[in-house]
């Protein structure tokens, strides 16, 4: 194969609860990466198209570094040169960067000879090496749900464990994104650096009970387990009404709603479309309430990760 | 039915990761409960056969405890009355308290006409007000698996969420008992009020691929996931020899190896009964090389709780 269109889904990191450990891909949005094969070693981003500038310097781009250590572990022949169209709107909170990254390595995998591929894991870990452009740190949460779909457990970061876990066929989300700048340096500098014992034993009480959820299909199970005690009572400060929006969404029967990422999008969890469609105009009818600019969408948590289209 | 026997399991508690909310229980040891309808109403613990005394005061008995307000919720026309015999050590840290309130608990509920009978569920709840008398609060994490067997997750004390978590069926358990008296009150004061987040993150991740390994029989993932960073690394410093038991244990195959509650007990969790063993002989070897007395069983997790006999 020597050229390759592959779409990685956006993806909602922490999932209340699971703060730095879990996500799950969306269907959609998700960011195009096209790739083929140059005679001339080496990677190229040759084109970004995108609302937001970014960079196409290999350094400087979260797909670019996701390559450097995968392009070099292999002795190749040939170079690779990859345009990127972004869907996942930087800076929202649902793992732009990480789209990106996971597109891209992904993408690379396809082009490679059988006896060269890499495992779905090595390219998580691959990826892992995009995120430090954009946040600084190697982390897993966002670039292994878009690589493998469904949702996704990062146990352990280093060396990497991840654990893919199985998702309910009825579970729809809704993402709002309030279109407003949360740097994610502020949105890490605002959390506490320690947390009381009582309270983190209500956290993987509820992390325990999330994946059990998950496991069997309990809807009320996941949905009462995700509640975070950890992070959201902090972060949440930056994100403008966020606990109407939440008393909203769980009126209306969704099953919870918390911060994606490290925001300012958030999202609902609902079980099946009806329910979803519910919560998503109680949403607006909330965030209308503010002048501010936002979008808003409802998705299927996706079992896809990563594919060639 | 007018008299009955049971038999309630021992329990681990916490299972290394899962502090204050996992446990599950032992196929032995138990303590026997036998009860009888009198004709006086009320409550009689006429007998208590334990090596160690035990008020048979209601007010002052995890069993006795537990029945008051169980008995007090339907209007009965018949009294109690109760003989225990002390399976389960009491100060072993293997859920001695949990094991006579679950007994009595669940044989009272066998001599309620069915219209009266209590669900699982309640009787772990009432089983909570008998933890009151060892330890001065509510807890569910040995009571739950007493009551239920096999493994379960106690995500919420108040208002109760009891979740049971399935048992591979190869699980072996190893318990030591080193005979030093752990005061409950000592190992609660030992606890630090607050963690690190980055610890609790790990924790969280943890205690999530746990119930995941449960969930799909991977022993591996089970043992890797079994670690604990909040309570064990201060608790450990009173029980001997802690470190080289966890280290012997893994190095002859044990998944890994915890403190069982509270201690002074520590478990090793086995594949297979072969494993189980290899696991008890080097622990024997190395709990030798103190002058304690101790004692060392092998058990399988049961997928039994309290039993009829």
């Amino acid at each position: 194969m020597d050229k390759v269109k592959v779409f990685a889904p956006a993806t909602v990191a922490n999932v209340g609860s699971g703060f730095d450990i879990l996500g799950f891909a969306l269907e959609a949005p998700g960011d195009i990466v096209e790739m083929k094969k140059t005679q001339q070693k080496g990677i190229v981003i040759s084109e970004m198209i995108s609302e937001k500038s970014l960079s196409c310097v290999i350094e400087e781009n979260t797909a670019g570094m996701a390559l450097v250590n995968m392009y070099s572990s292999r002795d190749l022949s040939f170079g690779i040169e990859l345009k990127i169209t972004k869907g996942v709107n930087p800076g929202s909170g649902t793992g732009s960067s990480a789209a990106s990254a996971a597109g891209a390595v992904f993408a690379f995998n396809q082009l490679l000879d059988d006896v060269d591929k890499f495992s779905d894991k090595e390219l998580v870990d691959f990826a892992m090496d995009g995120e430090v452009v954009a946040s600084g740190a190697r982390h897993a949460d966002n670039v292994a749900p878009s690589v493998l779909g469904g949702f996704t457990l990062v146990r352990q970061n280093d060396p990497l464990d991840v654990i893919q876990i199985p998702t309910p066929s009825e579970l729809y989300v809704v993402v709002l994104h309030p279109e407003i700048e949360v740097k994610t340096s502020d949105s890490r500098a605002i959390l506490k650096k320690q947390i009381q014992l009582s309270d983190a034993v209500k956290q993987w009480g509820n992390v325990a009970g999330l994946v059990a959820g998950l496991f069997t299909d309990d809807y009320d199970l996941i949905g009462r387990s995700m509640e975070d005690f950890a992070v959201v009572p902090t972060r949440s400060l930056l994100i403008p009404m966020y606990d109407q929006l939440k008393e909203k969404a769980i009126e209306n029967g969704a099953l919870g709603l918390s911060i994606s990422g490290s925001g300012p999008s958030v999202f609902a969890l609902c079980k099946g479309l009806e329910s979803a469609e519910s919560v998503k105009k109680v949403l607006v009818e909330t965030i209308e309430q503010t002048n501010l600019l936002y979008n808003i969408h409802i998705s299927k948590v996706s079992t896809e990760g990563c594919k060639v289209i």
